[in-house]
């Protein structure tokens, strides 16, 4: 079958490999429909091996070469055991979290932090390709009216679900998201679902900052032109924002979004990126924030997929491009890389 | 009257003041026994003004000189306003946070973090004195079980309450806390009566180490000696720490707490220092752990007065010395600076 596979990094190619086998146990076979490119395939591909290991993963056994992709839609082709209310066939998305299942964590149903954990497309091969094995726990059905396309951005969505989650967003809450990428944007259409009063959003790039406005935010900062700690104070009656969410993955950019956010607010660090952000224990302790990580999502799927098919929850404008598989390398790995700011959310039609 | 005077960094006086005036409504007055001293007191002498401001408070409008001194027991002698079920002459313990009650944060309860806040003996004179003026909503009766002595302390004691509230120990949590100074005592016997099943110490100086052990830690880590993550790590079966506090007032150790608290636990920062750490936002995402700012208290003296009276709390080995108001420049003061290691909680005998 076709996919797209992780070689090393810079070293994206197009090619053939063995269809998955048959799945065992705790296991499922998807075929796919639309996949989605995340940041964290980008890093791969860019400065990879980052969460790809290149010894054989504690939980999977998978080593590189590996066929990227984690953001999917398809169609159950084979259950590797039983599952009531779920048959082959199926249109389903996936949580493409692989899980031990035994430890601390996962018992505690904080299975996204498993000690073990991985994921489809870094763990195992992905669901850039025609079929993928998943974990059957993961199975997400689609309603009729989720299409494929809206199934593949489920689980980018989740991320900012569940950010808003930890965050405690709560109606009438003033938001502020700082960086304006995927992630951002799932934070953006989640927080608007939780009922927050105004979203601002702080981005630089100048077509992030028109999507922002598309997708709902209140305003737009751009930090090259104000003091967006000022402005965000000045646009929340002198109060600060009740919660900022850090989704920039400029670590750096840590210590502004701390005392950016109000007296007793909170501050949600959403996106993986190396280096460290110099914080100030003052501004953590004498104004009583607190920084709250937040790490893909913990049973947020099928609440997307429920608001997705309630109608309150629109995803379509996070779409900017849909390219086929076999031109994915140039047409979606390569545009994001030359220019990210062009788009949101690039997504991969492998068998739509 | 004789009071205990911050005159400059360096330059603190025994001497005599006027009596306070008759108190306004909202105040009251207090005939103090006993007045504890705090590392905030200790900064001012040392590095001050810190907290003490030198133009006029927004809210008291008091500059230096000033009597410091804001952990204190004493006696009610005049009300300036009417309390229902508190008369003159009541033993009492303070709260002693001024608030301006109108703003964001004094509406919602959180006066703690009130934005013009201040508090006794920093933005008004202080208990080191034989009278002082308080907030009339901060006195905290004192049944007959709970001697001056002890109700000097309930101050302290709340500063570890709040921490451990903010922190969310529940019974069954494995804690460490990092700095034994009074301010890691008091977290260490709010997290016992929180019903923690470990409470490890992080703490170099021998004479803190064996307090420490007195008042109820598991176990003492020497980070001089062993390396206090993977020590930690292992008394909690390889899982780590539930809750971390940060109580060394060094921000350079901010990472370290972050790194050692276990994945999806939390980091209760209670200690002012200027200074920053070195925060790797992946520590912070990729495990899900939350840093929580923790200042002062909020409604939790009460809370520790019963906690004394019921017998729940034994703060008795807290005090490591009494000293006469007379002498407390050299004999509480100059010890605390020379050798902070030797004491825990120094009293100062004002009226006892």
């Amino acid at each position: 079958m076709k996919a797209l596979v992780w070689h090393d990094r810079g070293d994206l190619r197009i090619e053939d490999i063995p269809e998955p086998p048959d799945p065992g146990p705790g296991e499922a076979v998807v075929q796919v429909a639309f996949c989605g490119i995340c940041g964290t395939d980008i890093h791969e591909y860019t400065d990879g091996p980052v969460l790809i290991r290149t010894r054989p993963h504690p939980l999977t056994g998978a080593v590189p070469p590996l066929a990227l992709g984690h953001e999917l839609s398809g169609r159950v082709v084979a259950l590797g055991s039983p599952v009531e209310g779920l048959d082959t066939d199926a249109r389903v998305t996936v949580d493409p979290c692989w899980t031990c299942g035994i430890c601390y964590w996962c018992r505690r149903g904080e299975y996204h932090i498993c000690k073990l954990g991985g994921a489809v497309g870094l763990a195992s091969n992905g669901a850039l390709a025609e079929y993928v094995t998943v974990p059957l726990s993961g199975l997400v059905p689609l309603p009729s009216n989720v299409d494929d396309r809206i199934g593949a951005l489920v689980e980018p969505l989740a991320v900012g679900l569940h950010a808003v989650t930890r965050g405690g967003v709560r109606p009438g809450d003033n938001v502020l998201i700082s960086g304006f990428g995927p992630i951002g944007a799932a934070v953006l259409l989640s927080a608007v679902v939780a009922g927050a009063a105004t979203v601002l959003v702080s981005e630089p790039l100048p077509g992030r900052q028109a999507s922002a406005l598309t997708l709902g935010a209140t305003d737009v900062l751009d930090p090259g032109e104000l003091d967006v700690r000022r402005e965000a104070f000045r646009r929340t009656g002198g109060i600060g924002p009740d919660v900022v969410f850090e989704c920039s993955g400029v670590p750096a950019l840590l210590p502004a979004a701390i005392s950016t956010v109000r007296r007793g607010g909170r501050v949600v660090v959403t996106t993986v990126g190396h280096g460290a952000g110099e914080v100030k224990t003052n501004d953590v302790v004498l104004y009583e924030r607190t920084v709250i990580g937040s790490l893909g999502y913990q049973h947020d799927l099928p609440r997307v997929v429920d608001l997705l098919a309630s109608g309150r929850l629109s995803a379509d404008a996070l779409v900017t491009s849909v390219v086929p598989l076999e031109e994915a390398v140039a047409g979606a790995f390569d545009v994001l890389v030359a220019d990210r700011g062009s788009q949101l959310k690039v997504l991969v039609e492998v068998g739509g």
